[in-house]
């Protein structure tokens, strides 16, 4: 390819936007009010590829991959290695496509995931410690074997099919000023970016990664591809350490900023995407919105038309509590407080009464164990608490030490 | 009105679309393919109306009642008595309309609804322990201010604003056969079927209540309302006792059969909703899905093309994490062990090793403090544990027992 041409160009995307039309949903696209309110732009608009079959994108690149392989390729089968999304999308596209597909996997796997990738038809193959051991012995498969191995994001089709979802913004919500995409080895933003600049190099594509998966922002500044040690983030799905050649090479032609966001951010962001906009989201397909609503990004957005690509929901439904709690701390509306009671019982049923009368919800109540001691003489318990704010939950608490034979020790707005 | 005619009309129903379609959104309408394969129907069709405006259904009621009153009326203002979705729906479509809206909660109201209901421009008045207690004070009030009284159902501008869910169904999901609604006051179902009956008097409208709250079933049955002493359910959102003149008019006409669900059906409604639809339904607004995938309902849908209304969304997180939990017991995807653990802290460490090698997720850890009888000199500790299913959590409990140092005292799949 030349200097400073893509090599994935709007051609390709609406090539592949043909092949996978009839097999990938076209994914809502849902204007918040909430969001735009709470960021100061004119509009927002969330692209729920969380809705997508199999959960993800994913099976947009895959499926366009795997559909341009030769009657031969597709004889001897393919063969890709994820713990994550792209697991299933390739083995959708295999079973719609008729390929057979085995997917190597990581031992620590959730029997969850391996179930739904075997439920799409593939072959599930439980091999290495890690992912990378996966990858390895994929590869060495591969060659061993002929089968085709489907790379999860570096690789022009699987670009080029990422990109479809650009193409659908285009149609859905016109006139958008900047999108925001979560950026893991950069194949979605580079697709994506590919399908907007064509249109309108007006179009800020910004990218966004966790603070501790950030190395898309160095290795865009400096020009060159730069790699992390090692990754430390809570949204799995975009936990890589680097681009690889086609994406870096895409993405430094349409890619006009990255911003990092927390992971406190990210889980504040997935409270209130179940909250506000009722949908589930996983952690990566969450960082988006995180970049959206946070303070500290850098972003400005002001009175602009922002689409917000929510890249994925598979994510276990404790895992998913779990985060929502967090995110609740986050945004101050959940705390733990230590309280000493005398006169338990009496004074337990008041704490409950009292929660309830406040508006509060009681999330947690427990006999805990160790004694304060200042109280050695009395019942210590924790309470977990869900409030509308910091405020209210100050208020609540105050209630609660106001009451006879009831103390709070120590609170703590997550 | 005459015997045997309902009170609401396809045309009220055609005319309270137009009065709301500047200001309600057209929820979306999802097929899915899980829950068509579940209940072996050739099509399954979610309406999201937990998607709506305020989160629920109750603003298109609210408004095309609202937008109906004369200018002394709107002068004069609105009451209304919620603790729950007509609250919100009242209270946006006062602000919408400039209308002054006064609700009336009782005591123990979440402290989130209030600011809700205050964000939508209400003034929140709190009256009552109970919510019959703020329903009584609300109409008293509206007799000495001259005020409007806005009923939650009984009132025939609310089920014709209601109704229009069943318009937009017929547009977006052609030749259905079936339609899921829950009842608890009628005013859905009572409109919903109003718009479908007159399209075709054969789709078949299914109404469905909780368990502890089925009062629809007996009282279309008897031919006269009956009411329950109380009920006793985990969908606040449809708690009702009795349907009233109104909407017990219209459903006699509309409605061809009732369906009662469990509790813990209803639970796992809302886990799969999330899981595979990827949205958060309250559980009342769970109820029609429950219906559709319970094996003791009595529902049969095979081959149909069935439409499942979910009519709520406003459900705080904690208790969303809650039902979902519970709901994953019901499919038999979460089970809570007691270990006894010799040689504690390596024990510990392989029970954590094996869980996540075997696949499942690890919820819950707690060193216990109550000793087996049994083995009085090991360490008692609980696990919660998510798998995909009772068979790979059994396996799962299998492994750990096996592990040096480790015995399996009790289990159960909740």
């Amino acid at each position: 390819m030349d200097e400073g041409s893509a090599p994935v160009t709007l051609e390709d995307v609406e090539a592949a936007h043909e092949r996978i039309a009839d097999v990938v949903h076209r994914t809502p696209l849902e204007t918040s009010r909430t969001f735009a309110e709470m960021s100061d732009a004119a509009s927002v608009g969330l692209k729920l590829e969380n809705c997508q079959r199999t959960g993800s994108f994913k099976i947009r690149g895959a499926y366009n991959a795997m559909s341009q392989l030769s009657a031969g390729e597709r004889e001897r089968g393919v063969i890709a290695s994820s713990a994550g999304n792209h697991a299933q999308g390739v083995a959708l596209a295999g079973g719609l496509l008729g390929i057979e597909t085995t997917i190597v996997v990581p031992k620590i796997t959730p029997a969850a995931k391996i179930e739904a990738t075997r439920g799409y038809g593939a072959d599930v193959v439980v091999e290495g410690d890690i992912y990378e051991r996966s990858y390895e012995y994929a590869l060495e498969r591969a060659d061993e074997t002929g089968e085709t191995f489907v790379h999860p994001f570096d690789d022009e089709a699987i670009v080029a099919g990422q990109g479809t979802v650009g193409l659908e913004l285009l149609e859905q919500y016109p006139d958008l000023d900047t999108v925001l995409v979560a950026i893991g080895g950069g194949g979605l933003i580079s697709g994506i970016g590919t399908a907007l600049k064509a249109h309108d190099p007006e179009i800020r594509v910004v990218g966004v990664q966790p603070e501790g998966a950030l190395h898309a922002k160095p290795s865009l500044e400096a020009g060159e591809i730069r790699e992390l040690a090692d990754v430390d983030t809570v949204a799995e799905g975009i936990a890589d350490t680097r681009m690889l050649e086609t994406t870096f090479a895409v993405a430094r032609e349409v890619v006009d900023d990255v911003v990092g966001v927390s992971d406190r951010e990210i889980a504040a962001a997935v409270a209130l995407l179940a909250e506000r906009a009722k949908t589930v989201v996983e952690a990566a397909g969450a960082a988006p919105l995180a970049a959206l609503l946070s303070d500290d990004s850098g972003l400005e957005v002001e009175g602009e038309r922002v689409a917000v690509v929510l890249s994925g929901g598979n994510v276990n439904l404790t895992q998913h509590a779990e985060l929502t709690r967090t995110g609740l701390g986050e945004l101050g509306r959940y705390v733990e407080a230590r309280l000493a009671l005398a006169g338990w019982p009496t004074a337990v049923g008041d704490v409950v009464e009292t929660v309830a009368e406040e508006g509060a919800e009681l999330d947690v109540l427990e006999r805990a164990r160790r004694q304060s001691v200042d109280h050695p003489n009395r019942v210590p318990v924790t309470v977990g608490l869900e409030g509308s704010g910091p405020e209210h939950l100050a208020g609540v608490l105050e209630a609660v030490d106001e009451l006879e034979g009831v103390s709070v020790l120590e609170s703590q707005v997550d």
